[in-house]
């Protein structure tokens, strides 16, 4: 039977091997995965990295209505949600499932008939501008969008490179068509955003601009530079708001129609042609963050052709290229899910740099990025605990490049501060911790430190030092934040200390035992804000007593960011050894199971962020991020079974190739990272120390580029929905006897079998 | 008798020529003239030409008031008038002498006691940070000002270099002593100019910023770099206007005080300090129309120095240098008349760069200036008369390098037009014609030619084709703007036709026969407006029929800009001989006798602009341009000693030594190099021709640099008030027997002698 079994097994994995020369993995990216609800992703074009994400907004709702927040604008953080009816256009920018947004650049519309200059609403969309459409009209795949606009009987499709969109219009007859740039459109949008946009027209088939807005980004100006393919016939304006007092010197021309150049805060403009039945109009749209010079030059760089199909082709190719670092042997749907998986951590960060290296820092002066491709957007809060882990292993170079990223945004910090969220040259401070530091001690820790390591370390310990930063101060005073100085006093105290542990390893590895000894003491300030009395880590007031009202189910005003008491407990990742202690370990196991089983009644799920209902597991809240870790904790107690039975519960469960098969925001691709290093059977706990909890695989077979030239092959014996378990590994052939995987044998090629079976051992 | 009276003026030549060497020119500067009332000069120090014009702020009248114009800003175009009590501050850029206005960009204000972040109110100055001050302890000189602000009991001096403006604040003892930079002052403000303002802190003496601003430059953005001699204790900021609602994020910090980095649209930021009693602070204030590091660089290229007196000093001696190319002789009363008038010459333009060449272009995007200085603010329908004509003698290098920056505005131009006022990168469309072409034809004629003139040319015949640019299309296609179509269809007639002739010589010089004939036909299109029936230039409509309400006296609604018929009728500086035989001889004689004395009833006046009432001879508007070769036109009659009469009459009602001493506008230096001219006997009556028509010299002797190496010499014998006529002219000895001098034998260099008499011949 065995022998059986085995040979079954050889020709499965040599079926699969043969499957990987032949079959594209593109085809199993489903972009639209993660656009309905909570998901925030977006189903248009980019590739990897691109600094274009070109892709439809569904509907333009303001951050602020009547002066309020609209808690609606939350649903478009990427602009689409797949429920909707309409299209109102195509911009240029957008965030990968992001719980707070911005962007949504220069939206481009085609329409035919009477000029409409409003987007409409949704309950008239006949009003505006915006179109009807359909999914059955729709495709999206990676770096390729198409839809039919019904309103207009246009078919839009769109393709990228890397700071260029290309849009192909299929028009029907007609003598009324317009292509709209609506400059005012934006995703969270409210009535001051639009700081200034400008406008010139330089031909009949070029246009550069610019816009400043004040969004999460506060002053972050964005220049572009349009090529038609055919000529337009006429163009013009329409200012929405309040114009210059100054303004009537400009009333020698015909201001507003085919005049070359506008300027104002709120403008949306518009280009005329004529059209034959089934004639195709192509946009080469190009952006920039330096200048609008900037912006034609990655034109001319990036877009030389007009072959929509090549562009198409190059970025597919691009994506193939990517996709191909995880290889993995599984059905059509756990390929759709893991490609797709694949394809959501490679789209943020984002490059932020011209083709000639130039880009705008965060002195908001114009710098070179020398010797480095310069990324931006970087969400770290969620990022650090498994994305830039994973581009440690598939993408080492990049992760590096990223890293000389973020200390050029230190370097260019009016805060001398490494990122906290790093968006378009501006520092959005989301979020909390000062997570930089564990990207960077990871990259260091895990030899990937061809950075200069020394000046990282300053850096990551004068931002650790900025007693102005949210409660550090204190923190430092005390070891551990006050309840009454900051809302989230306890999860800060455990990222911090978290932090502060990343820091002490890599000054360790660097030689530095006073930076080590400094930070291995701030590292143990978790154990001040644990609570024996309460079990719970608790909020402390500055006389050292623990708040007497406290609900640990609860997750606004109890001390904690985005969870509660019972998830951030848990949040010791440098040394659950010592977190097990802490709680003594009867009570542990407890708490783990209780976790994952607890009841949540409703009104504590109504305050949770980020996520739909189908995010939570018992009171385990999978859809944000504080819980990544937790389901491999049970590899420090004697029940590491346990570890994967979770595993394998929370993958089927929290990730689906639907539009709404993300239980919560993908995060800049956070939960996807989680979703692949779990579905191939490890998971890095603690980025910073070198190893990697072993979970349960849920592929059949992976094998994974590492540091760029090697293999690492991961076989998996008997896996099913019920052989969840696993009953043995070897590495390399000789049995691995903890549930821990080095990142150096990783790293070194080779294999990891695993053993799986219905029962746990 | 005359023998004696020969001994006499040798005497007193020989005394001038010692004079020269020894007495300082600069001492007869005085800014504070035209402060008072029309001249909308600034009294604050500049270096010749600079970037930087730091002058007090004695005002911030908005443009607007409750939604509607405010005429009271009008008296603001300087920032400064000199019958108001209060002081606000002391900004970094003013226009000298504009009708319109703009910048007052960086207003600093030193103060101590509590802190004030307002202003106040002339009615309640202690309710703000303005300060009452006495023209008794005010010292304004060419590149220095000074004045004592009685509420803080603090000296304020201040002196520049080209790009950077030094304050020195001389503080009683105070231990809450502050200096206060407002970033929402402005000239010409209203409530939307301040688009973005930005300003970071880089340490306890260095500041960076810039500004963006929507005001008569539709986009203009300005940098600054500050550094102060002195630690600062504390700074702070307060936002004036509604925050981004994404700013929460912020809240990590205390972002309003002593945080490195605030944004908004309307922003004042305080700089604290300790101060003992006689302690000076002094502040280096870089700007620059690039980046925050252009300003800095700016600083560090231009202000290494902390010694006040020195870049005082370096700085009088730029004026000494420029002032010292022509040197008068004449009494205390004339020499202040003149040298001031010399000074405001050389005010504006500006330079428009940074040390490095760099420059924000007309299309938005940096430039770099290439082998010459690049220059703004030019107010051409002002300075083509007779500024630019003097620059051409004086400072040929500067004026080539005007025209090089001319063409370069041409070149980034959206419109492909050569500039009509200049503003700061921007182009503001001021007033009427394209004189940018008569500034070049006429070095062109005078062989000043040292630029690319077949690129020129076609500049300039470009910009007179552009037939959306207020009524040039009609203008080619009927030979006349017509009254319905444009508010000023006389008056842009006369001027097209104008500059179309300096096209012409421009192109005949050249050899471009093909434009030399277009537009020689287009330089007769004033005839079309000439009609006999009223004897005035005349609105007429598209079917060629002359309007039938028409009033000559009134200058608005008669189809004029800043003139009535009556003074617009004779502008054919082209061809007065032309216009005359039009006009009849004998109707021409009466209307320029009637002209200077016919008693304009009051109502008249109040619709002319730009003037106070002794701005006016009768019916001569001397306070605007139109008029300013009118007076010579008797040259062109038997009667050239009614110009001798009229300029003598001209020269001292309009322009005197005291703060309400110029009776409109000096509108960039064009009326200051109108009495330049006119004080030493000629007239450039049509730029573009090398002809300069003779009027009666009111010095007593001059000595001309020409063409920087060599030297005219102006000899006048037995001028003085009454003695207003010239009884001979000898050139170079021979009999000048024309009223008429060459501009050849100008820059040949010699001597010219006037001979006057109190009788005419």
């Amino acid at each position: 039977m065995k022998k059986i079994f085995t040979s079954l097994f050889v020709c499965t994995a040599l079926f699969a091997n043969a499957q990987r020369s032949t079959e594209k993995l593109v085809q199993y990216v489903k972009p639209i995965v993660g656009t309905e609800r909570m998901g925030h992703t977006f189903p248009g074009a980019t590739v990897p990295f691109g600094m274009v994400q070109l892709s439809p907004e569904t509907d333009t709702a303001s951050y602020e209505k009547d002066g309020k927040y609209n808690p609606k604008v939350y649903e478009y953080c990427a602009g689409y949600q797949y429920e909707d009816k309409t299209i109102v256009g195509f911009s240029h920018t957008h965030f990968n499932g992001t719980g707070h947004s911005d962007l949504g650049d220069f939206l481009i519309m085609p329409t035919v008939g009477p000029l409409k200059l409003n987007p409409g609403t949704v309950d008239k969309p006949h009003s505006g501008y915006r179109s009807p459409f359909s999914h059955a009209n729709e495709v999206a795949e990676a770096n390729y969008y198409k839809v039919k606009l019904d309103e207009h009987n246009i078919t839009a499709e769109m393709t990228t490179t890397t700071r260029v969109g290309f849009h192909q219009y299929t028009f029907p007859k007609s003598d009324n068509a317009h292509i709209i740039l609506d400059l005012m459109a934006g995703i969270y949008n409210y009535p001051g955003k639009n700081v200034w946009t400008y406008m010139r027209v330089i031909d009949d088939t070029h246009v550069v601009g610019y816009r400043l807005t004040n969004g999460w980004a506060r002053s972050r100006a964005l220049y572009f530079a349009i090529e038609f393919s055919k000529p337009f016939t006429g163009h013009g304006y329409k200012n929405f708001s309040a114009k210059s007092p100054y303004g009537g010197f400009w009333g020698k021309f015909n201001n507003v129609k085919n005049f070359p150049e506008i300027a104002g805060k709120d403008l949306r403009a518009y280009f005329n042609f004529n059209t034959e039945e089934g004639e195709k109009i192509e946009i080469k749209f190009a952006i920039s963050p330096v200048s609008m010079a900037g912006a034609q030059a990655n034109l001319a760089a990036e877009a030389k052709t007009w072959d929509f199909e090549k562009v198409k082709k190059d970025g597919q190719d691009q994506w193939e290229k990517e996709l191909d670092k995880i290889t993995i042997t599984g059905i059509k749907d756990t390929k759709e899910n893991f490609y797709t998986a694949m394809y959501h951590t490679m789209i943020n960060p984002t490059v932020y740099m011209d083709t000639d290296g130039q880009y705008k820092g965060l002195d908001q002066n114009i710098h070179t990025a020398k010797g480095f491709t310069n990324y931006t957007t970087f969400s770290l809060w969620d990022t650090y605990r498994a994305l830039h882990p994973l581009f440690n292993i598939i993408d080492p170079d990049r992760n590096k490049d990223m890293i000389k990223s973020m200390l050029a945004h230190y370097d260019q910090s009016p805060e001398h501060m490494l990122p906290v969220w790093s968006n378009s040259g501006n520092e959005n401070w989301c979020m909390s911790g000062y997570h930089s530091v564990t990207v960077i001690a990871d990259a260091v820790i895990k030899g990937n430190d061809d950075f200069d390591t020394k000046k990282a370390l300053e850096a990551c310990v004068t931002t650790a030092r900025n007693r102005d930063y949210q409660g550090i101060g204190y923190y430092m005073d005390l070891g551990y934040i006050p309840d009454e100085k900051d809302g989230n006093s306890v999860s800060s105290t455990l990222e911090y200390a978290f932090d502060d542990w990343c820091i002490a390893q890599m000054a360790k590895k660097l030689g530095n035992d006073a930076i080590y000894q400094e930070f291995s003491k701030r590292a143990l300030n978790y154990r001040n804000v644990y609570n024996p009395k309460s079990g719970f880590m608790h909020p402390k007031t500055a006389d050292g007593k623990f708040r007497k009202k406290f609900d640990p189910f609860t997750t606004i005003g109890q001390g904690f960011i985005e969870g509660n008491a019972w998830n951030y407990t848990l949040h010791v990742p440098q040394d659950p050894a010592d977190l097990i202690k802490l709680m003594g370990p009867k009570r542990f196991n407890v708490y783990m199971d209780s976790l994952f089983s607890y009841n949540l009644p409703d009104k504590y799920f109504a305050e949770t962020e980020d996520i739909t209902k189908d995010g939570i597991i018992g009171n385990y809240v999978h859809g944000n991020e504080p819980s990544h870790h937790i389901a491999y904790l049970w590899n420090w107690t004697d029940k590491p079974w346990k570890t994967q039975e979770k595993i394998r519960m929370i993958l089927p469960r929290m990730y689906k190739a639907t539009p709404d098969g993300l239980g919560g925001n993908d995060d800049t691709g956070q939960m996807s990272a989680w979703y692949i290093f779990s579905s191939i059977g490890f998971y890095p706990v603690a980025p910073g120390s070198e190893q990697y909890a072993i979970g349960s695989p849920a592929v059949d077979g992976a094998t994974v580029q590492v540091g760029g030239n090697k293999t690492f092959k991961i076989t998996v014996n008997n896996q099913g929905p019920k052989n969840v378990y696993v009953q043995k590994m070897l590495l390399n052939g000789k049995p691995l006897t903890t549930p821990f995987l080095n990142h150096k044998d990783l790293m070194k090629g080779g294999e990891l079998t695993f053993f799986m079976s219905a029962k746990h051992n």
